[in-house]
């Protein structure tokens, strides 16, 4: 069986969008490995009754056999949902003595370290009192930093909650506690692990997509297997889930899938654009360099949010103004004054600029108008000229060049025109393997 | 009196976290402006009952004014909120025929453009169809994708439901149409404009400014007033709800904390710091480049993002080897070779390559270790050393130099860096005015 879990996000910051909630996406992946489907997520204020509305939609309907709430266990009277929730399972609150001496050593030494002092211990002592109410009948999880986790079970029917904090590092912290908790493993016995597969692609219309899961459908059994189809950036992504059962079915789709979509696939194991061409970069020995106008080091950034990037990038050089593409770069003076700085010439130019001046085997060169000024009736917002030179191992020699027209705002046009640099990579370096 | 709006937003795809949710946040502050407050966002997967519960959840419990669904309404089978919806609100869909050839305009012109072909055809026109079924009663509003919204009122009591596409540029050129319905315009009858005021702050406790709320709580009246704190990567920001009557209370409440954060106040009117110091940048007319290592690339991005940033930023190397920051910046092979890479020396000697290179007026170097892997006993993961040299427009000379011992992964240590640097850079260009 696959058992449900429903989320509750606290928070205002979060409701209002000047917060991106991570906890809901990561306690969603970390449950499906433990075979737990999650239904909802709920993003709630700071306001007790929606709080407890929401927890009560979750906890009480029985549709779910798990509810797990994250933040507003702060010290501060905004945090107010172990109050909530206790009151919706029916329990009282009591204050934990052991789990006041805990918390009170923890904030002392946090207080120490940054000298805190004065009228501050009050309020530390207040907070701290507040954070040691516990659910009658409810275990508290060892905080990781001054907040205690709690599992309360409801006192009629409905579902556990599993109340968590909001920091992301405390929450993860405090997540083995949670799975060997015996009101958690009691709930969820039974659930088997849900397998997940991936397959991503590049250019394919969805629509084609559509045509090729219904064909596939009417010849072969689909059953058990949720399909998400998810197109973004240009990129589309396949999302299967299946329990166990059903992966006879998978291997025919994904067989089905490979062999229509082989000429737009990156990856059927999941793996992003950013580790297919640093696995190949890996393979081959391979160095790259970067030349970057509107993008402005995005690019760069890109590659080296990876871990031992430093294997295969060696640097960049950002250059926004003409000035520097001829000072950094070599770009000709000339050149740009003839052709214009977004250009394909130019792109190439720089591309060059960047492998020789850094000594790389491959360079980028990026130069495009992201708006939301700057553009002409020839040069519009969202024309980006792409190119990448060099030399591969076995000598070949490459000079790509791709003229792009993104539809978009600011950010999305040098967010996008990055993706297309690595899919460009991606297809020099695994159209030769 | 204020309104009352909930939202549900589908997509397995936002539910597991691989896509953000964009669409939520920013109907959140749209309605804002019209006063209407936000009390839930819930997210949905790609299934019926779960989305109808959600609906049912909002418009049935009599807490909300209105409803408003984003996404499902491709051309896929998984897209199933028209369907969904119009059974929460007891009402039969049916095929709207001029809806059907308005849309069939739009799919031929696009497969036109794109040159599909083939099989394709017959998907089209199935999904043409579906997007063209409207809920008995409800009205359409004109697709800017291939989808159209739609305005559904409930049969009996409950709130009405507005149904708009998931990608945000369809959803958004589709608001203003939104705003006049006569449903919509009906529902949200007598909703006052809610104000909302955003302190920024860089550095102090959120236990300290809990105080300072408590402290001035007691002397003065904070009736209408909504204040939610919220502290990330160092800064913190005090964002205040209210109606128009509680002018007075907020005036009050912005004096006391004014005064008692003056030393740390980033803004009172809402700017960013990256809005602040690119005022002060323009301001003076300063020109600013970037050598970066374990940021590579993400501070003169970050600089980028504005808008007219040419005007200030000229460039930026991103040196992530130890020849590259020799060869492009001029840091002595052999002071690398005595001090580190990671070090105050080589992070100033980085800023004034940077800004000699580029002839700028002030240079920034940042070299750290950003892990997971190279941290050693003496250089932990999280050791970040920051550099600003130049001279400001009076003649003054720069050069400020920060150790930062940073915590979390990889992207948090490389993010709260950018954000640091643009903070010691405001420190340098305001404290002078």
């Amino acid at each position: 069986m696959t058992a449900r879990a429903g989320i509750v996000v606290t928070g205002t910051e979060v409701l209002t969008g000047r917060v991106a909630d991570a906890n809901g996406p990561w306690l969603a992946e970390a449950l499906r490995g433990r075979g737990v489907d999650v239904g909802r997520v709920v993003v709630v204020g700071d306001r007790p009754d929606d709080l407890a509305a929401a927890v009560g939609f979750l906890a009480g309907e029985g549709g779910h056999d798990l509810v797990i709430t994250t933040g507003g266990l702060g010290p501060t009277a905004d945090d107010l949902t172990a109050r909530v929730v206790a009151q919706v399972q029916g329990r009282a609150l009591r204050l934990d003595e052991g789990l006041r001496a805990l918390i009170d050593d923890i904030v002392r030494r946090i207080a120490d370290e940054r000298g805190w002092q004065g009228p501050l211990g009050d309020a530390l002592d207040e907070g701290t009192r507040k954070q040691a109410l516990v659910p009658d009948g409810a275990t508290w999880l060892h905080p990781t930093g001054t907040a205690p986790g709690l599992v309360v079970p409801p006192t009629g029917a409905g579902a556990p909650v599993v109340v968590l904090p909001g920091p992301p590092g405390e929450l993860r912290a405090m997540w083995d506690a949670v799975l060997v908790d015996p009101v958690v493993t009691s709930a969820l016995a039974g659930a088997e692990p849900l397998e997940q597969r991936t397959l991503r692609m590049w250019g394919p219309p969805e629509a084609e997509l559509a045509v090729v899961l219904r064909e596939h459908g009417e010849q072969h059994s689909m059953a058990g297997l949720e399909v998400t189809t998810c197109l973004r950036g240009g990129e589309l992504e396949v999302v299967t889930r299946y329990s166990p059962a059903a992966a006879g079915a998978y291997a025919d789709l994904e067989a089905t899938l490979l062999e229509r979509f082989a000429d737009t696939l990156v990856s059927a194991d999941g793996r992003s654009v950013d580790e297919v061409v640093a696995d190949a970069l890996r393979a081959g020995g391979l160095t790259v360099a970067t030349a970057e106008s509107c993008t402005a080091g995005l690019l760069a950034g890109r590659f080296a949010d990876r871990p031992g990037s430093s294997a295969y990038l060696l640097g960049g050089l950002v250059t926004y103004s003409n000035e520097a593409k001829t000072a950094l770069l070599d770009v000709p003076a000339a050149l740009i004054e003839r052709v214009g700085a977004v250009s394909e010439e130019v792109a190439l130019a720089m591309a060059a600029g960047a492998r020789a001046r850094l000594g790389a085997d491959l360079g980028f060169g990026v130069t495009g108008v992201a708006g939301p000024d700057g553009g002409t009736a020839d040069k519009p917002v969202g024309l980006v000229h792409v190119a990448l030179v060099g030399t591969l191992p076995d000598g070949t020699a490459v000079s790509e060049h791709r003229r792009l027209r993104l539809p978009g705002d600011r950010m999305s046009v040098r967010a996008r025109t990055v993706t297309t640099c690595l899919h460009l990579l991606r297809g020099v370096l695994t159209s030769r393997s």
